[in-house]
């Protein structure tokens, strides 16, 4: 049988060259139209698949899929079905595009009726995201903070090579990309004043990274193998985490970021698959010391995805500021769902679990504008002749992912989003 | 009219001398029995009055109630209708209970079947919680952390006084009273090893702390202000923070506590609504350095809430290990709320946001045995002979509050949880 992640594939579905979905990628997303209240449905090239469409016209049948499941605003009912089903379902979708299937190609009135032009849709939050942790994975992004606010010779914390370093975030701020961001306010300590002042923050950053999104829920006082991880994660999204640098300075000990982070996280609306990237696996850094048994890994857990941050000012052209890549990740997802559960914290369908700024080894591969700006003091130049240290109310971030492999480009749709001047 | 909180008020059900619930109190929560799945009710001496069996025979007739609003295994929808409509409800619910109310009194047959004894349902967690904060707020418990941990000179860091330090906690692992709760496994560094070790913690902790849940659903980039926050909670519950001190310890820089904390956390069932505490508001410590005007309060903002915390081994009795109060708090409610959603920061129906350990000014009075034994130096004795530094296999810890005024008692129930061994 040709599987759907085949290189060979090809789609009956147009689909342009240095499109982030081919047929191999098939991504979930909760999307709308002016017609059509909130529903499921897959990318395809420049067109979103309705799968309610396809459930109600007898397409998906023989899968035993419950009445309704794409008819909802979140994809969390169907993700909890299980891997197993959502995976049948992901192949049949495969199946009824490709070139040398006639079933829908041949039907002209449901394949014009499945069929959206991306245009005409507005992407909204793919899952409800009961829960949202955000890791402190990349080797480099924590050595370059810690070099900045303590010392290069002691930048990395005594636990940070000894666990996956993280914390719990707030989930009623994670929005959809396009959707903008207002400058939060705060309270900001200046370094020549004795007391805190309230400011919009002067020091706007955004954070480069991936997150998963876990298909089970677990008991209470149980614990996820670290060689079974990937049985809990359904796929992946592009995560902004945007945060206000002198806030968080002032408030973080020694509870850790909370204001400074909780004003809104933007992510991708498509979540793609963990069998879309499988193609993609690689090994990731060595890690030493030795981890302990409850951490320890085999084969390839990293993932070779191309990271890339633009920004653009109002009115103004993209500039790329950044280039970097997940498989920079000194902790991988198995490792950090395990040791997430190895206390026996229980997980929850359609919980969000972030990797934390991911930074590359040169300066261009840094994933904040604190590090990029080395923390103000080397501003970036854009093309458009301006400069920044942090960001400008007007300025977009957008991040870019995309893994390639044999002509197979799987990307992941643009996480954006846009600062608005504080209220 | 006569106002629910009215101390003359009597009813026609029985209240106890001592009861948590006497007509004043009137606390919402989640039952189900035998015969019942979970719905909401309210509790009455030794009864819970079914509020499903009200609505639907007309007894709530009037109040533009929506169908089915109660027959739900949470009280979120309830909450998010509103003070207005909730506040009302409760008036109506103290008018049918009260003494020279005949509705409910002298019809036999619905009274049978309103009031369902206490010790014939099982309560459980009253809301969904779909975002959790913890606070610090308590100077006394802030001063002994920092005094073990740093210096008694420099106890306090330098925001603790300025804002209401907290962080974002784990929703998932919140459970109801009476839920066992297994002792954690995680990372250790003992002070004599180089490496960290895997092992169940050793030092196994309660944190005695109150509660408050929220009614509505603020958009992103909106805040609640200090002198509205009232209008924003719907009521109070007991809440253990428990803490697994030395997995905390070795894990909690940078990035605030993790895994010494989500393995669970302990909820009383009834939510005792802000309404009913009104009576015993008092002025909370003096705040100096003063605080920003965005934090600025004026009137009674802390309320004199007698707290107790009870260890219980196993197959041996409850010894009171710590009495204190709510009253003590340092950062009232309204001021967390403030700052929690003054960089825009979005709250929603059913969040919780608890307090931090409460601790009073002697030792008496602290809210966990991390400071009651001051780190393990000094041995808690019960009353079966035996002594503690930490909590061992087998122990229940018990929470409790009330508040008493003008001969009316107004307290929470029982937040309990007993340890398991690690699995």
């Amino acid at each position: 049988m040709i599987k759907a992640n085949d290189p060979a594939l090809t789609s009956w579905v147009e689909v342009p060259k240095g499109s982030d979905f081919p047929i191999q990628n098939l991504p979930f997303g909760i999307f709308k139209t002016k017609y059509l209240s909130p529903v499921a449905g897959v990318a395809i090239g420049n067109f979103v698949l309705d799968l309610v469409y396809l459930h109600e016209n007898g397409f998906l049948d023989g899968y035993d899929l419950p009445s309704g499941i794409f008819n909802q605003p979140y994809l969390n009912d169907f993700i909890a079905l299980g891997k197993k089903k959502t995976r049948a379902i992901r192949e049949r979708l495969s199946e009824l595009l490709r070139l040398d299937n006639d079933e829908l190609k041949n039907n002209v009135g449901a394949r014009e009726l499945a069929l959206i032009p991306m245009d005409e849709v507005e992407m909204l939050l793919p899952v409800k995201i009961p829960n949202y942790t955000d890791f402190y994975s990349s080797e480099e992004h924590a050595y370059n903070v810690g070099s900045m606010f303590r010392d290069p010779k002691n930048a990395l914390l005594p636990n940070w090579k000894h666990l996956p370093v993280g914390y719990h975030g707030r989930a009623s701020s994670i929005v959809v990309s396009g959707t903008p961001i207002h400058r939060p306010k705060g309270q900001i300590k200046p370094a020549d004043s004795e007391l805190p002042v309230f400011c919009p923050s002067q020091k706007l950053d955004f954070e480069l990274e991936m997150a998963f999104i876990t298909n089970q829920n677990t008991r209470l006082g149980t614990s996820v193998p670290v060689h079974d991880a990937d049985n809990y994660i359904f796929g992946f999204v592009l995560f902004n985490d945007w945060s206000a640098r002198d806030i968080q300075q002032w408030e973080y000990v020694p509870l850790g970021p909370f204001l400074g982070k909780n004003f809104g996280s933007t992510l991708s609306p498509w979540i793609v698959t963990l069998d879309a990237l499988e193609p993609f696996r690689v090994k990731g850094p060595e890690q030493f010391p030795n981890v302990l048994p409850y951490l320890a890994i085999e084969g390839e857990r990293n993932f070779d995805i191309i990271l890339e941050v633009f920004l653009k000012p109002e009115g103004a052209s993209e500039t790329t500021i950044s280039r970097s890549n997940f498989k920079y990740l000194y902790w991988n997802v198995n490792q950090q769902l395990a040791h997430h559960t190895v206390n026996g914290c229980n997980i929850q369908v359609g919980d969000l679990y972030a990797s934390g700024t991911i930074s590359g080894p040169s300066p261009g591969s840094y994933g904040s504008m604190l590090e990029l700006s080395w923390n103000g003091q080397r501003p970036l130049h854009l093309t458009d002749g301006s400069a920044r240290t942090f960001l400008q109310d007007g300025d977009s971030i957008i991040l870019r992912a995309h893994a390639e492999h044999k002509g197979v480009r799987i990307g992941f749709g643009d996480c954006s989003g846009k600062i608005l001047p504080a209220t």
